[in-house]
């Protein structure tokens, strides 16, 4: 039997994104269902009953939630082909810690670079650029957060460069000229064909940002 | 040459807790090392430079940080014995979701129901038993979260317990009238010698608390 694999999602998610890299790593066929977030459809509410969140991956019928447990899922699922976590315990454990650092660090700083104003947003810049920062001790002088492949870490924390431009502009801040290793880093990343066609055009995620803006009266 | 496993933990931390019955369900013999949370070790921060948090397992000099991906190194470093995570992915992924849901719900709320007071504290007495009843939900007519044996999901809600009759005594309610599915659960859990021996006693981590609550003016 083939594998029915669907993904429950939204073109501008950093979660999604993952995923999305994550399948065309493993060169996985799938059906793409873009999801509406301000109405959000029976199949994702069924499908995720608990955190009603994209992205969703349904596979054979049965849903895995969480992008870095997706991710993770579809390494192991599809294991033959372009391994994403290292395979020593260590290393592992490793990339494992990094990505554990991207989500409860990354989302909600980056976010209020462009969803607050004044002291809050100055704030936030300052702690966005301490998290890159961080990150930018971590990697190095490896190519690659894992060492020399393109790795579990990497994919996790790519997908949020589509949002720079937004940050950046909205913010009145220049990563570059902070943080020059780190974009370094994505321009590794963006010479990978599965990452390069995964990340939307940041002019369009910057579109979607202001429109979140007006919903949320940040002005 | 010989595993040399060192724990930096605090004996009420339930972070901690999960990776002391970890190890116990391995059989693997280490070196506790109990850390004073107020005045932190130079160990510590060098172990944990980017948190600076107990538990960090220590093993053969290279530190392992965040109690769920300790757990997962355990699992996956002494994997002969007492397998704690399923070897099936989706059963895999289920797992780490609930882990990731307990670790995204359980301390905040939990933590509100003896450090604030009034209408937040309610609020969080209502939370903290949606929470639960969530879990029973997940766990339903099954013994264990992953089925007849106690694993992953299990080692890491469980050691939450002793910290159950100060939430109770502190926030005026009982669990059990509540969720009676969820203290059959425990009371299964608490057969385990395993977990008995790892969990302090729940007077000593009222007394505990109370301390806290000094500390942080709750009255």
């Amino acid at each position: 039997m083939a594998d029915e694999v669907i993904l429950l999602d939204f073109w501008a998610s950093m979660f999604g994104i993952r995923v999305r890299i994550a399948l065309a790593e493993k060169g996985v066929k799938y059906e793409y269902k873009e999801q509406d977030l301000f109405n959000k459809s029976p199949l994702l509410l069924r499908m995720n009953p608990v955190h009603k969140k994209i992205p969703v991956l349904i596979h054979n019928g049965k849903s895995v939630c969480e992008s870095s447990i997706i991710v993770q899922y579809i390494d192991e699922v599809w294991k033959d082909k372009a391994p994403l976590l290292p395979y020593d315990p260590y290393q592992r454990a490793q990339a494992r810690f990094w990505v554990d650092f991207i989500d409860k660090k990354m989302y909600d700083t980056s976010r209020k670079t462009w969803a607050t104003k004044g002291e809050e947003q100055e704030a936030a810049k300052k702690e966005f650029i301490e998290v890159l920062k961080t990150l930018e001790g971590e990697l190095g002088d490896k190519p690659f957060f894992g060492g020399d492949n393109f790795g579990y870490v990497d994919l996790c924390l790519i997908p949020y460069y589509c949002w720079f431009y937004s940050y950046e502009t909205f913010g009145k801040f220049s990563v570059e000229a902070e943080c020059p290793k780190f974009i370094a880093w994505v321009k590794r990343c963006l010479q990978r064909e599965t990452v390069a066609k995964a990340l939307p055009d940041e002019k369009k995620v910057f579109e979607f940002v202001s429109v979140l803006r007006e919903k949320i009266r940040v002005e």
